[in-house]
């Protein structure tokens, strides 16, 4: 940089969408709006506009820096079964770093070449896979319902449920607790994670033959 | 009522957990809080906590609500998968019904009688079917990070992916969105419900299988 050039990064469109981000984790999805993030650059709304054109692009962005925590590597080499394993845990990793984020981005289009190339390669290798067209997008959904819900577990409290002083009436259940409640929190939410997906993924290609046989 | 009783309803904790989802279902989780649930009653904050022990308590009694939407009966008739899938749906629509709930609910604990007894219902069915004592609570957290998923996206836009003017750099996802295109909103949503309940389950059942062979 040369002299005279300002210490504070130049507002732009990257530094926004970063701030925004930073607003969503550390005060929730509830707290985020343009005043306010204008507020913690230090600049008018006005000013943003100069460089988006609006919430839906600031979120849109947001999105884009958590998909780029996502990693599709795994469809290039590996079949799609294990390959999908492989992106849904660094898809459910990135939105467990993000959670705030899970319900803004849940609910607004996605329109980010970035994030549209992340399920292109997706889909793409569950048609090399033999999945039928017409049913790619429902394949997708299922996996990624999953994978937002596992990522909102992930930041759940230690003792998600807590029978306390009820458990003579729901003994089945406090049992179960017991018997799980060993080892760590994330040491169990990565168990419960692992065998779901594995079972969501042994499911589909248990769906996948029926549709090739019938 | 007898003569000179107020016409307006009585603040109980009833009145306040169903004004609390109320304010929740208008505004969302963000804008909860105990402040703000009293002004809407009419009421001091400090009122409030002459009926309940404060945000816990009043975050509690909301999951209550919600859960009395849910429908346990099949465990009582059906085999655990049928029961399972049935259970599932009715959660899904619940939560379907107050989406900005799904975060608040999804990190904080569960200790109310109401809902422990929704899962001792769920747990008690997949004992019975087989599942051993240390996965039942893998096992229903699977599906309930499903569920949560799946709520959301069945309040996401109608059009959740958007490839615009990008798609002839992601054929694949384009061509997808075009065959799911047709039918209404509601309607893919469903299908994509309903194929990755039957996938998890499916996997599940073959989860079972090898436990009870290994």
């Amino acid at each position: 940089m040369g002299r005279g050039r300002p210490r504070v990064p130049l507002l732009g469109a990257d530094l926004i969408v970063r701030e925004a981000l930073a607003l969503i984790d550390a005060e929730g999805a509830g707290a985020f709006s343009l005043p306010r993030l204008a507020s913690r650059l230090g600049v008018r709304t006005a000013s943003l506009y100069n460089h988006l054109d609006g919430r839906a692009e600031v979120i849109e962005g947001v999105r884009r820096l958590i998909v780029e925590e996502m990693d599709v590597s795994a469809f290039d080499t590996l079949p799609w079964p294990d390959a999908l394993a492989a992106w849904a845990r660094s898809y459910r990793d990135a939105f467990a770093r993000h959670p705030h984020s899970i319900d803004l981005l849940a609910t607004t289009t996605i329109s980010s070449p970035a994030t549209l190339g992340m399920y292109e390669a997706v889909v793409a290798a569950l048609a090399r896979g033999g999945w039928p067209q017409e049913r790619l997008i429902g394949a997708l959904t299922s996996v990624e319902s999953f994978l937002l819900g596992s990522a909102l577990d992930l930041v759940a409290p230690p003792l998600m449920i807590d029978p306390a002083g009820h458990a003579p009436r729901v003994p089945v259940l406090a049992a179960a607790l017991e018997s799980t409640a060993g080892g760590s929190k994330a040491g169990r939410a990565e168990e419960a994670f692992a065998a779901g997906l594995d079972a969501l993924i042994r499911g589909l290609v248990v769906q996948l033959a029926e549709l090739r046989e019938g």
